[in-house]
């Protein structure tokens, strides 16, 4: 149903192009490092294009940041969207206190 | 280099595949509510197919589990992966406490 929920690819290359600008790289700067093309780095950050696992990878690498921690800013603000959209049922279980804050 | 670093879709495939066996879900039920083909299914779960986003919010939903709640524990399992396997470096602003538990 609800299909604009908010899609793995773009969440992910947001926070992608967010850690990309924070370390203060340009797009053929990362390419360069990183060994991907150009354009196929932006697609990936304007969510246009999934990134495959070993693309991931070698990004994360080049930007000198874990997978781990990628995925975990993808999650939360996943998380936040979700909560945002969703009725006001309270998740069951769910971990509260630390997404709250980015939820508004 | 340390190419032995997880990838994406292993972890992920492990977390979905823990979901389902956790609803008591046979690949085939799954496959039928999410509308996927078994076989696909299965090659995502063992990390050989990589996940469209599309395909992943069916599943969660078929899972009736939020995307933001998947990735989250993946983000935790592979930064436990990665701090097993890292040097004993100290991650500096890293959130601390709540992964240490499964990293064991």
């Amino acid at each position: 149903m609800a299909q604009e929920a908010v899609l793995f690819r773009e969440a992910l290359g947001e926070v992608l192009r967010a850690e990309r600008m924070r370390r203060g790289l340009t797009l053929r700067e990362l390419s360069g490092r990183a060994r991907i093309s150009l354009g196929y780095i932006s697609e990936v950050e304007r969510g246009q294009k999934e990134a495959s696992s070993e693309l991931l990878a070698s990004l994360c690498e080049a930007l000198e940041i874990g997978l781990g921690t990628v995925l975990r800013v993808v999650s939360d603000n996943i998380v936040a969207a979700e909560r945002a959209h969703a009725p006001i049922t309270l998740p069951v279980g769910a971990n509260s206190g630390d997404v709250v804050a980015s939820a508004a």
